[in-house]
């Protein structure tokens, strides 16, 4: 018995920390699951960890899912396609179009292949790291092609819903467009940016407040994973970047000449730009919604911040992003508590009545 | 009586946030504040709002504290340096070279001048949002020159100190050098990136997750403030970005020929280099500590974050950091959990027995 929309069975090629999710939140649902790995022990680790059975000769999947590292995925997916000629087959990549030239120029059937990408975060680690909630609440993109069918993609949303993800179609092009402008390109940028922390002084350093924080926070990702990414999207994010650079150039140019006529527009255009383009990022629950926040000074102590949060919960009114803010040789914290703009008022008084120190509001 | 470090009186010229704010603090500690502003209104705001007394003809200030917007700072500043010959004038202008050099150039008495900076995030709004805390754990430059001397800098060490914050000496240059690092550059790139989502989609955008919302976070800063910072630190800003231009155009490059030997060296090269730079910005309480974070799920309603964090606090784990993700489309929210690596386990065995789910978990 299963409880899935899914009926399976489902064939999973690469059990690492995506293809191990998807099995575990599979099989959890009753779903018939079997794995297959280029490497038999992490294959096994992954059965350990209750993500499915081992393959067998003798399977006939209904659906094939490809989880495998970017650059060898169109070639896992076309030997699928032709060893399970009834199955759909479907691939995680973070990039859809290379995959699909790649099929096409090697002749594979493309009536049977519809991508997918699951935009949940981090796409390293093992089997170790799976969760079969992985991908709760997240979007899911099923990128649609020419020969693509409505009942691939109603077979699609079937293994997104099953894992409490959200499916959004989009065609292979606008999938690719739309991750080099929302996901790779600040990803390039962000490195950029931090490659030159690498020679600023101590001194520097320690002034890095919560701006530099958070311009560089997506640095820390693996350059061998994303060298594959964005190399397979080059195209489409070399079109991000390259307005980007042009703008940059205007930038400097305009600092390297600040008393030129002009010099101070071009610098305010470029900034007003920028508050014109995160206006567009979409708030929680999809409402381009803007949230009053207050600071609040929190001492640096097991429970003081459960404490504010309690105390907020008990005001009645919902947090809708919350962040800490580092201090730096001080034993204490500032949180950022962002709430609905018709409750923050009256939050404010609430906590300051329960003897908390706001030290800013930002409407 | 007071109980401050610092005897007064002082006189703070300019009656906005960080000027209302400085005299709030000072006034609660005793000290005799006076207030001056272009405007009588916003200066009888401040004074309502308990920053300080109206200035007088008589009044004979010990120090000057000038919180004028950057671009009159300099002229103010020399204004005050003829008006009370014995008292050491400083400003809180987020650059310290350009007013210096300007005041140089107009023949001030450089001798009774010590720039200063506090970094205490927002630098816009009235006297409303004043805060005596304020500058509470903030780092506060205090910028030397040639001609400074170690009283002065005791002196205004007993500002900082007096308003909770951490005083850094830095020379002139070296300050300008390390904001235009680890500030203005930021600002200008997470601009550029964030103008690029003018032209998205909106399917590009509403797949917009954690990373380019960090990237584009400052973009929504003040461009007319923004324009005065950058302008007058413009060579430190330019000699930031242009490197930064310089990898770009060697990523751009690459990324139009990506099978040309070499190119994918060029983009794997320049995330390495931000794994680098990243590494550097120290943790909180100033160490380059990295923490285990446990991603867990928390539905989206009053006091269930709350409830996270008492359980984290009877745990008797001290939370180091703390992030919370949007979920587009569903009622869950995702807690990202920093806590010291030697507790991470524990903790997340404690709270998966307390019926938390955990999605993630990043040593």
């Amino acid at each position: 018995m299963t409880d899935s929309r899914l009926a399976g069975p489902v064939r999973i090629v690469g059990s690492g920390l995506l293809g191990a999710s998807i099995g575990l939140g599979l099989s959890q649902h009753g779903v018939d699951v079997s794995l297959d790995d280029v490497s038999p022990s992490a294959r096994r680790l992954a059965v350990d960890y209750g993500a499915g059975r081992e393959a067998r000769e003798d399977d006939a999947p209904a659906l094939v899912v490809v989880a495998v590292p970017p650059d060898v995925t169109a070639a896992i997916v076309a030997r699928e396609l032709e060893r399970y000629p009834d199955a759909l087959v479907t691939d995680v990549a973070s990039v859809k179009a290379a995959p699909l030239a790649e099929l096409r120029s090697a002749g594979a059937d493309l009536a049977r292949y519809l991508g997918s990408h699951p935009m949940a975060g981090r796409e390293r680690g093992g089997a170790m790291l799976a969760r079969a909630d992985l991908f709760l609440g997240r979007p899911w993109v099923i990128a649609s092609h020419e020969r693509t069918e409505r009942a691939q993609v109603s077979l699609l949303e079937d293994l997104v819903l099953d894992l409490g993800a959200v499916p959004i179609e989009l065609g292979v092009d606008e999938h690719d467009r739309s991750v080099a402008l929302v996901s790779h390109a600040p990803q390039i940028v962000s490195s950029l940016m931090a490659a030159r922390l690498v020679t600023g002084s101590e001194a520097a350093l320690g002034l890095a407040g919560g701006g530099v924080r958070d311009v560089t926070r997506v640095a820390a990702s693996d350059p061998a994973l994303w060298v594959q990414i964005v190399t397979a999207n080059a195209p489409a994010v070399a079109d991000v970047l390259r307005p980007l650079r042009d703008d940059l150039d205007a930038v400097l140019t305009a600092l390297e000449h600040p008393d030129s006529p002009g010099s101070r527009r071009t610098i305010a255009d470029a900034i007003a730009a920028g508050n014109a383009g995160v206006a567009r990022i979409p708030g929680k629950h999809g409402q381009d919604r803007r949230f009053g926040t207050l600071v609040v000074v929190v001492a640096d102590r097991p429970g003081e911040l459960a404490r504010l949060l309690a105390d907020v919960g008990e005001a009645g009114v919902n947090l809708e992003d919350l962040r800490i803010e580092h201090s730096p040789g001080a034993q204490i914290g500032l949180a950022e508590v962002s709430v609905l703009p018709e409750v923050e008022r009256r939050l404010a008084d609430e906590l300051e009545g329960r003897g908390w120190t706001i030290v800013d509001s930002v409407a």
